[in-house]
């Protein structure tokens, strides 16, 4: 061991570093910072944009040179590794009439939400799962899944992954499936259809299920006559309006463990107040106008755009139309904030 | 104190009773048996019989007389106090048109399970729940409840309580209502409406509600589509067919704390496997004709019959029927009995 | 089936009888009280008449033709069967020098705190777990025990279990062990070694076992240490002075499902206030003098004498003495009646 | 919106670029990995040399001016921002005496492990904890903190907190406290005093806190008889060897929601198994000498010093003395792993 030469405090701050260490007293104010200033920053993507480039890509790139045909959505903030929010993904996925997307498997959870397009399913561990406009599909941590399209038209969907999350945490595994694609060991959409009606849960399934996800799709269908039904007879939430969380059905809490999926309607004329949250999240537009304003700054957003609002902004939306209702289906990292202790709000 | 006389066995028992004890080595045997032996039988009624006396009552008996008109299905075994199993209570409620049955609450969790009728509907803590064939409504202990019939047709249900065992544990409160009957203070159905479709639980209500049922009303429309939604392609329980249970939207659990309720189809032909448990059930047949088989005695059923399993008999069910379905709504203690860590079962 | 004879309301209700109905109007009143009235009454054993007709029969009987001696506390309300409270029960067991009594096992939960003696062990699941006066053991339900006794002084100790309760819902299982006794096949008092000090939990046990007793014994020079480590330095609860429970070490609850024990010490001139509760209770002694007041009345407790408070009757204690601690360890079904939702209490 | 320019594929990407997005194909080999390959290197800090730098600035720097005097311990592929693994920081502070660091509060959660010293105190929200070598200290996220000494020695201690996974999940605030320090508020060491012995729990204080640290100071005085009192009648784990966790005594969870804190005994000769885990941890040598190989090399440490082993690389840890224990106090990042659904591991 070196004596520390008294000296100069460069030489000791030299030394220091070569025995690993580092004075605190000159990081602190970095490491503790009065409250959160998030690297990610609020961001709206215009849907035909990125249609476009879908578009362009399907008809250049094949799904095998591919693997998976995704136009990412990165966060201006977060390029390099490229992210959404912090903990978060969107990206839209391109399937064309006759293509399959080979099957693999990855410890980052995931979910679709389709935007457009039919004839197309996934795979998810032997179970073919149907794929129409609105409907939710769930792909937990290390399930195999594959894609494929029978059908006749464009098929693009909204995929929502918690890579960064898991890749930041360093638990990420992936795996290709041996033979491409898998062959299908489960009668068609069984986890749904067992379990999406009358909120019945299967008792010989012995309770919630080792792993994987607990519901494979959440049709659109159903999620509507959610929305239909509530009527006008809900105020909701003074700041996010008629929202729903899907529901994990053994547990009634997330659907997957990093992230919550909802759906929301603001009503005609809805103009929400403020909210400030240490949850990141990311919104797709189902259908309707409006704007959500972050840090007082409007963003407008139509038909199929995405939006993304980092934690602790204070966002607020707006409903622009008078007569039609706005509904989006958003993402959040709530779930593992709240799991970890470190979900924090601030109603305005 | 007196000193014991030890010239005579049977003096110092009497003793010992003088002082407040007793030798429990005389009566060990009768505490301590190898395996439980229920006071209650199994027992079928018969609904044609129990209709009879309904009726007969609905013309004889005003509601304001009987306040709630309900024949109780008194186990043989159960006499004093009444119950059904141990447990569990069973009774068919007849309202006739026009009537109206005053509010009260009690500690007792309750359900009721439409048998025909229409144009009823009950009063939850202010919440109008409309009653069709086939609904299971819920009203959890404490809660105000009372009913109103304005349609044309007699109505009578199925009403299921957990009295027996708040009583056993001197647990139970009574109140009538003020006013008679509620006034309406929520939107009608709103607690159904907001939450039986595509598993959507509403953000706005912050998680599980601090009392209550967690939904008035699981309607026979939305059971149906799940058990039609199944088809053929589960295959359910070898003891229980496909059965299912009614879930807690916020805890994946059973829908009150004391009783589980389930819907269970039997396919053509079902010969289902036989099984023991601790829990005690009570059955009430939907549709169809079948047999349960306790301890090795055959007792059959047919539309609208109600049976009584009480628990560690040995049981089976099987469906008579070749080509058609049966369908069976019952009731269970299983969640009380599992949260005291008493729940034991044997497969055959 | 007999149609029914509308002439004599008697002839209908034999009817309905007979087809194992019963009108619920003619029971309303008697299964729905405003508020439980127990069938236990609040009642007081002194100590020194339990202990003689205890030794009465340590001469007379031989643990051979006892299996248990056990005194039974027996409850002036409940006399059929035999309860100390609605749901637990308490005995004083004594073993001799050179008795032991043979292994079995039960449903029932149970646990002995001891009184007097020394030299004894009760053998758990094959542990041998030593007993000295003040300690809390516990056998949790199905685990095999018997018990030793291989010093000089008669040993004497509170039995605690629960099965009035297990009985109550019919869930009661018994078994002799095969052999008599079991032969260690764990170190001596292992179970408590790897987990009494410092709230450590062992990292290589894998969280909570399957089954049985978290702990097999609760030392009590621990508890000692406890009660005088917090001195005069907390205030307690106003009902019941610096009361603290026996903690599961995998969940924080209580040690048995069902019952959860206590240790509580009255400081110099205690004078609670009075509470009411639905969870039913019971006292020992451990040192000490003073007064519970159950519904006005007193009822004056010295070392060792034992009290049943039944719920919902108001009580409150007190400490006689202006100088020495009163210390009290006491056992509740609250866990049970939280479990099921049925607790409730009013604090005075 | 500019039509894309099919004529160049760079042109494409540049236009994708400008509307925010990228072609997941191009980092799809870098976002999914075959498994978890940690940017922290397994790394060895010699206490010596840290303790010298601690003492050369304890003379150079005030404690006004350094509010904590810190040396940190930066893993080498852990730079910017600094932390010793992915998640966590270890870090040596130095307080002299007659000394005070000012109370601040912070969202992450920390512990102090004490290695020398005494005559100094933590106060943590109004309650004065004393400290003593082996002494772990809580303090959870929000808590007021601020640290005395008041004795004649040089105090060391290691500082364990969890900014990096605060930081990273951007849910970090921190506030300086108005009046520099903290005025008592409770009695000295309450927390302790009232938890530590026994396994039991205050019933006053009514289930677990709302917020704040379940126990100030696990002491070493009971941490060392836990050890002792197992003796060598536990194998414990083939690979950590007899290890505890410091347990919430609320939960019997960990004692932060994002960090487990342990002691490990390896007894004389031990040599473990080899294991790999998602998870990443920080031991600290309380005595003994020994080795732990990570991924196929040997890192020799003594007493105090500190090592690091971050996630999925795989170790073993042996101890190099014939005749003494070894005993080890860590720190890892399991809990929170396990709340996301993402720890794995793999035993050899």
């Amino acid at each position: 061991m070196t004596t520390i030469n008294a000296d100069s405090d460069d030489q000791v701050y030299e030394e220091m570093s070569r025995r690993g260490a580092a004075p605190l007293w000159r990081h602190l104010g970095n490491l503790f910072l009065d409250e959160p200033k998030s690297a990610a920053v609020p961001h709206l993507w215009k849907y035909p944009e990125l249609r476009e480039l879908a578009l362009h890509f399907a008809g250049r790139l094949s799904i095998e040179e591919a693997q998976r045909r995704v136009i990412m959505l990165v966060n201006p903030g977060l390029q390099d590794p490229p992210a959404t929010v912090n903990t978060l993904f969107a990206g839209l996925q391109v399937l064309m009439p006759g293509e399959q997307a080979p099957a693999h498997r990855h410890t980052a959870n995931a979910f679709r939400f389709i935007i457009e397009g039919s004839g197309v399913y996934t795979t998810v561990d032997g179970e073919r799962v149907h794929m129409n406009p609105g409907d939710l599909l769930l792909t937990a941590g290390w399930q195999w899944h594959d894609h494929h399209h029978e059908g006749d038209d464009v098929t693009i969907w909204l995929d929502g992954l918690d890579y960064p999350l898991v890749n930041m945490l360093e638990c990420g595994f992936f795996e290709l499936f041996p033979d491409g694609v898998q062959a299908p060991t489960e009668p068609d959409d069984i986890s749904t259809r067992q379990m999406i009606h009358g909120r019945l849960n299967p008792v010989w399934m012995n309770g919630r299920p080792a792993a994987g996800r607990p519901i494979g799709n959440y049709p659109w269908a159903e999620t509507e006559k959610a929305l239909a039904s509530v009527a006008d007879n809900a105020d909701g939430s003074a700041h996010d309006g008629v929202i729903f969380e899907y529901a994990n059905p053994w547990t009634g809490g997330a659907v997957l463990p990093t992230i919550s999926c909802r759906i929301q309607r603001l009503r005609p004329g809805f103009a929400g107040k403020p909210r400030q949250q240490t949850a990141s999240f990311i919104s797709h537009v189902v259908r309707g106008e409006g704007t959500v304003t972050v840090d007082g700054r409007d963003y407008d957003w139509g038909r199929n755009d995405v939006f993304a609002v980092p934690g602790w902004h204070e966002y607020s939306l707006s409903n622009a139309s008078a007569s039609q209702d706005a509904v989006i289906f958003s993402y959040s990292n709530e779930p593992a904030l709240r799991a970890l202790g470190l979900y924090r709000e601030q109603l305005g």
